[in-house]
């Protein structure tokens, strides 16, 4: 229940390790990534035509995938090259996936390479962007994708979820605005003349502000198809204009989020954020990388758990409340996605 | 397979803990228990009627269970008491269930919550008693709750399972006598000037007694629907009475086994001891509990193997001796009030 | 999808222990081994027709195998010698297994007792051979048994899987020769004039020989139903003949491979090396043992993740190159034996 006809990020470059390939589970598809000889990103079905090896138990020799099991060396093209003392013309060529390299993430469209089209891929006013920084990590939780994004699209969580960092109550008491642009769907709460919460006064501080001042925090939730979302947060000072206060005002930044189904139940989490203070502060990067890692950690155990009941009780409706509206607009967009695909698949079969 | 209108142990009193709500799944429901402001214990499904989340993941604040997710207040009847920037009349309500605390336990009926009598459930001589202490510990064990029945019903096991403690041949050699009272099942079998076995004796000489003399010593096994096994057993001096004689002649105790289904194939194993005598002293409540705890881990092994093989040779039939008679009545008793609440269900639905 | 009725490795001697029975799957049948009084090793069901526990959880006294939960007391026969307080004579007998000790280890035959033929053991030059000494041990391996026949019919992997220990890439430059006999295969290569790798250097140093000479190699695999796979394997000095060199110029060894399928899908993988060269070294024997067991590790995460990959893609063919050939006709041979047991089973049927 994703879609297949989309990008959606696979790894990250350091996990491609010289001369050891991974292996990955991406939207049920077993895929191998290794970087080939131009230093190029390939993607290919895990499987090694001859006798199923998985090739990602191989190893990459001088750009070329060597299967771990009788030496097979696999093509960027999934057509097999060379096999000791066999000739190879007629082998069964396995499955390519188009793969892309940007934002440093690597970027891996699941369903049909010639329908990839790079022009697709999103834009990131941080990406490669001296004013930013940015920094992340990576989990792997046992939910639904959706679960996911609504989480990430209805941030009253926070206060519960994360009392101990970046909860406080005015979220709860502030209403959120929801609305769709194409397909794209925004949500946002602006909360006027508070006191900042932990993680952000810790923010205000690296960044040279007074963090008992009161400020006008805003967030907002930017879902895009897959399943991207960014939301852009931050505090400004009281009355300067929050989300549009000059830099000199406000401690802002994007918290960065790809989420990439294994399976149906299962999710790749990118999270990350990306920042326009102090963005040559590695040791900022790393510490509000920790902070991240703890408050996702929450969300994990939450989602998890979520998912359980869920399939507990498949037949029972949630409700979908006003806070909720982002993720139900999200859902929508994704079934008609869903929809669209599988009416080709059968209009390609007929 | 379990009746359902009928009460079960849920969990002891100092299972909930001050503002932490508790998550167990009995008889095949996911429920959360938690004490309201009036102190009392309420159990709802285990299931927030907003989005899913576990309530179990939450907190109890001045009595009230607070979803951990988004703040939802659950009242104690299964209806939302608030949201933030909710309004919550027309939420659906989420299921109840019935609760006693008693004994020093408290008790959960799966079923109808309004067909829960609490009159229905069971009396014990030893519960508020002074002339009593009670101990004991839970354990989850991997089979079904009649195999548990079975076990409880049959001591001869213990001359194998438990040979170093409580099993010694003249059990085996001594043949027991079953017979129903309505409901009720009871198995007994009074072995006559015998050596005490250690644990015996080790109770003897806490009780004052010479754990050298000969003695008489019985076990009353006393089986009441759904799965609740109370066990008379002791030793009196031979020639004294057994079961029968006096205080001073016998040193005397009840098993008290209440085992709770999870759902088909896992139990919540509620084992303890009450004893009459020197029911003041703590360390030897803690040394019988120790004792004891060894035995059942004893059982747990046998048990969990035993529904592995009975999984593996679903069709084969076992044979019911006379020393599985009480098992046998007590599957009779509960096949019969399985049915009739089948039949109910049936007859509702038409 | 193995033959039941042929004969299998199912332990080795000492995992016998005296008075405690072992209980181990085999072929999908759940048994239990122990010895009688008499010493012979015995093959049972693995479950009391009692309750159903396994008796491998009870003992074994004066050679009587004793159900561990109620004392019921199993002949080597499948029948109920006895049980305390009980008349067992018409007591439902257990299946029994026909079983074998030979050659160091225990053998049993899954299918028909009544067809075991103890005539079709195999024989083994090093077994019982003074001139030979032989070491071993054994693995549980999560893939389907012919997967273990293609990787032991198929040492071109050894290059891959083994690069620092026997591979070595002359392996994959030396076509190899394969034909039947009867239901035996046979995969031979004979690598001339070469550098011994790491391990038969080692070899060649404990033998006295001079591990920097050029060497004549041989691998010799010879597959004998249902899953037995004995390898020739050595080096000579370069020009005397290769395997067929005289003793004092070679050292020489069999790779010992017995694969027992312990269900579909999983493997006991008993290993091990005879070897003709410095027979009483105890020493050199475990030497040997441990760089098995580390290479068998090897081998196995290949075969688990080839297994589970295979699982995912069930309907892709898998390629017979001229390496595969043994493992080819191996498998051909299986599904002969196999179909002419259903066909018998069919026939008994009608």
């Amino acid at each position: 229940m994703f879609p297949m006809n989309a990008w959606y990020v696979a790894c990250t470059p350091d996990e491609l390790v010289e001369g050891r390939p991974l292996g990955r589970r991406i939207c049920g598809e077993r895929m191998v990534f290794y970087r080939n000889a131009q230093g190029e990103v390939c993607a290919l079905e895990d499987f090694c035509p001859h006798r199923g090896a998985p090739l990602s138990l191989g190893r990459v020799c001088q750009g070329e995938l060597v299967c771990g099991y009788h030496g097979l060396v696999m093509g960027c093209d999934g057509r097999t090259l060379s096999m000791p003392g066999q000739r190879v013309e007629r082998f069964a060529p396995i499955r390519r996936f188009a793969v892309q390299e940007r934002h440093g993430f690597v970027w891996v469209w699941p369903g049909d390479a010639d329908r990839a089209d790079a022009a697709q891929l999103p834009d990131f006013e941080w990406s490669g962007n001296p004013e930013w920084a940015h920094g992340g990590g990576m989990y792997h939780i046992a939910c639904d994708y959706r679960l996911m994004i609504d989480n990430l699209m209805d941030l009253t969580h926070e206060t519960y979820v994360h009392a101990t960092s970046i909860g406080q109550s005015e979220i709860d008491e502030t209403p959120c605005e929801t609305h769709r642009e194409g397909d794209r769907v925004i949500t946002q709460r602006h909360m006027a003349g508070i006191q900042a919460p932990p993680f952000w006064q810790m923010a205000m501080r690296m960044n040279g502000m007074d963090p008992d001042q009161p400020v006008d925090r805003w967030q907002i939730c930017r879902f895009s198809p897959p399943s991207h979302v960014m939301i852009d947060v931050g505090v400004a000072l009281a009355g300067r204009g929050g989300f549009h206060a000059p830099l000199e005002a406000k401690t802002a930044a994007t918290v960065v989020d790809f989420i990439t189904p294994e399976a149906d139940g299962s999710i790749w989490y990118f999270w990350g954020m990306a920042r326009r203070f102090r963005p040559g502060d590695a040791e900022l990067t790393a510490r509000i990388r920790e902070g991240q890692g703890r408050i996702f950690a929450e969300d994990r155990e939450m989602l998890e758990r979520q998912q359980l009941n869920l399939q507990t009780w498949p037949q029972r409706r949630l409700m979908t409340l006003n806070i909720d509206a982002g993720g139900a607009h999200a859902r929508r967009i994704l079934d008609r996605l869903v929809a669209a695909e599988r009416g080709e698949a059968a209009a390609a079969a007929a």
